[in-house]
Order: structure tokens, then sequence, then C-alpha cells
């Protein structure tokens, strides 16, 4: 039996129980469990000398672990962020699955680089987006923070334009990756304005609890394609599922197994 | 979900599938996983890091380990070797539950300590036994053994005598601790001569495959009372069992454990 698990400061049982789900399904000897620690150099050279075989990396280990891997993968590189260790006979190589999981949800869309971008956020996973859009070739891109330093500093490190509000502005390519449309006391909200909506080719909304946030209602009302942050979420751990096991599960397995996850 | 491990050189399933039964039979939220590793301070750290519960610990790294743990608990001081550490919170408690069965084992069958003894044997689970025995109170007991140096000295540690040959020698208990009578070449042996069984008020086979040694088998066809390293197998297991989760399985739901894991 293979062991993989999570490290996180509070952990979540949603990685838990999608990755069992799979396990199960497609009969694999693996088994999956979330851990916390406080000393994290110990926990991931527990996961070296026990072998355990994959370790899903969130909140607030994620910039820290860079330092205890053997081998970056570039997904990690792009963001100086790990996400995912893989762990081939002690070696271990950290993976940037959110990265990869937004590039090719836009390959897979069909997204033209040619759309100009508004990117709503600041944060870690702003960071992967932000990356990942410029590594998928497109150009016009602009960060919209209300933190004038975090935004400035994300747009400066790829090379994009910062602006504090969207304003009137509108964009190809709309992006919120701010916890705006969430559960919780910003759940009504919309991220972009109604004129941006209208204006915008394609609608990207990175919040994933609820799947359908006010954004997304909004984009499908005006007849606007959208991406789903229960895309990225399942899009990322099938990555992760995929590097641990070397199995890739179907789309309706990988649907099922977020459906399950989500009800934990 | 709480999880308890194995680390030995060559994993066995054996105490996998014991653990794991009894969670399932009193619907314990735990699971239990055999490890190997090449770097025991590291799995060690990394079983303190990740909050695992248990950790049984088998060849060749019983020894090692002491120096890796903040506790030692008694049972493992009296034969400097551990077998089971439990993890408080991340403090690591150092137990040997061979010794802690081997005693009990002696005081529910009831073995008066004015018997002399004669061991045979003098590996790490001739130490545990002697240690036992000595602590039990039993105080004319002599070490048998063909490597001398070996025997000698742990003769020595505790106090007793040694001898190369059980010869004509009798005693009221005899215990065998030799690898004699168990599967393999030396399978047909019997460990004491039928003089010393027909002498003996108790017998103790300490080898545990097959649970019917032929010395266990000479010592009932003389109608002496017996006890098997099953029960030894059994009671150690049943104490790691007890010292992870604080639940004492009943005597039949552990017998039915060691079957179990006996045909695995």
């Amino acid at each position: 039996m293979t062991l993989c698990i999570s490290l996180a400061a509070r952990p979540s049982n949603i990685g838990t129980r999608f990755h069992n789900y799979l396990y199960d399904e497609l009969g694999l000897n693996y088994i999956y469990k979330a851990f916390t620690t406080t000393d994290l150099p110990a926990a991931i050279g527990g996961v070296r000398a026990l072998g355990i075989r994959g370790c899903a990396i969130s909140m607030p280990f994620k910039e820290d672990v860079i330092a205890l891997v053997d081998r970056m993968d570039p997904s990690a590189t792009a963001i100086d962020s790990v996400n995912t260790i893989v762990n081939d006979d002690g070696v271990l190589t950290a993976y940037n699955t959110d990265y990869l999981a937004v590039a090719r949800l836009l390959a897979n869309h069909k997204v033209s680089t040619d759309h100009t971008v508004l990117v709503r956020g600041s944060g870690g996973m702003a960071k992967a987006v932000v990356a990942a859009v410029r590594d998928s070739g497109f150009r016009d891109v602009t960060v919209v923070a209300r933190n004038e330093e975090a935004g400035r500093a994300l747009a400066e490190l790829y090379g994009f334009a910062w602006q504090q509000e969207v304003g009137s502005s509108t964009a190809g390519l709309l992006i919120n990756v701010t916890p705006v449309g969430m559960a919780g006391p910003d759940a009504d909200e919309v991220s972009f304005p109604a004129a941006a909506i209208e204006a915008a080719s394609v609608v990207f909304d990175v919040v994933a609890l609820p799947s359908e946030t006010p954004l997304i209602r909004a984009a499908r009302a005006a007849g606007k394609p959208v991406i789903t942050g229960a895309e990225v979420i399942a899009l990322q751990a099938e990555e992760q599922f995929v590097l641990y096991t070397g199995v890739r599960p179907s789309a309706e397995q990988v649907a099922a197994a977020g459906e399950f996850s989500r009800q934990g």
C-alpha cells in the first residue's frame, strides 16, 4: 500500500476524499491522509525517509518547502511556490499544479492569447494565474488590486501593468482571483462590473466555493463562455493524482471524485 | 483518521493485518501501514512532525532508535531495546511490549517464581525474556547458549549463570527462545530433551511459527502446562494496540485478529 499525504496548517478533507475516491474507483492500492505539522523540515524529511509517495502542500508551507526539496519543476519555479511534492526513491521533486491547471484550462478552452486580460487579485493564487497567463502567451495584461504594494509587485514581476480598481476598464478575458463571491461576507458581490462582463469574450472565476459564483452567474446570463474555480480545483487535483500514481482517470471519474470531495 | 506505522528493514504485513482488523472490528478511525527506511533519524523525526500516533520498531532499528526518542518506559530501559513508540503531541515515548508480554504471561499463567529456570537462547528476544524473568522475581535462572560470548554476556547482565548445552540439566520452567522448532531447517527438532520436559512444571516456547512447535507438542503430550509464542505475539501486539488507541480489545477480538494476521 502506497501512502500520499497533504500538509497544511489547517488540514481539509477535500483532497483526502478526492484521492481516496479515485483510489477505490481505479482499484489502486493507495491511501491518502491529511496531516498538519509544526516542524516542516522534519515533516518533509519524514516524507523522504518513510517513502511517502506524494505530498500536497498548502498554506503556510508553499514557499518554505522550496529549501527542503531536491528538484523544482518549472511549474513551481515560475511562481516560487510549491503545492505538490513527488517522492521518487527519496528524491523529492516540487510542482505547482495550480499553475499547471490554469495554463491547461486556458489552452483547453481555446482562449485566444490575442485577448487583453484583467486579473483581479494579488495573493498567492493570483501569482499562479498571472504567471500562467504570461507563460501561455498573453501580452496585454493588467493586474487589478486594491493593495498597491502587492499589486504593483505582482504586475512588475511578470512585466505587466497594475491599477487599483477595475473602474471602466474592459478586456477580452476577465479573471477573478479575489475572495469576492466566495461563500462568506462578500458572497453576493460580483467581482467585475456588468459593463466589463458585457464587453468580455471569456470570464474566469478562480473562486471555487460555491462553483456558481455571482460572477459566473452574471457571465452565463450574458452568454459568455466561462471557466470556473471548480475546474481549477479538479484539474489541479487530477494533475496531482497523475503525478502520484501515473494513472490518468477519465473526465467522468474526476467529476465524480470532485463531486464526492465537496460533499465531505 | 489517525495513522500508526511500523518500521523494519523488511516490512511484514502481520502487524498491519492485526491492527487494521481491530480498527475495523472496534470502529476506530485509525489506519496502520508498514514502512521501511534507510534514514532512521529522519523517519522518526517524521513520525514526530507528522503526528503519526504510534510506530512499531523491528530489526535492525530496536537499539538505534533509543537516541531518537524523548522518553524511555522501564520496559525498554530493562533491555535497552525498543519495539514500540507512542507519540503524544510530539513527545515520543519508547516501550518494549515483548518484555511486557513475557512478564504478563508468566503472571497470567501463575508460574511460581520458586521454580528454577532454563532459558535457551542469547539473541534480542532472549534478552527480553531473561529480563522479564528476573523482574518477575525468578532467582535461579540459567542461560543456555551455544555462543559462549553472547550467552555469558546475557547471563551476567542480569546476574545469572550460563551453560553451553542443556545436557542433563532440569528446571521447573523451561523457556526456548532459539529458532529451534521454527518452520525451517530445525523444524522437527525439540529444543529441550525429553527428560527435561518430563521434569519440568511449565514449558514456554517463544517460537511462534508454527504455534504448535515440537517442544509445545512434546510438553502437551507429557501433560505439562504450556505458554506459546503465539501468546507472546498476540499479547505484545495487544499491548501496542492499547498504547496507541487507549482501547483494550476483548480476548476473543485479539484471538480473531491474531488468526486473521497469520493468514496474510
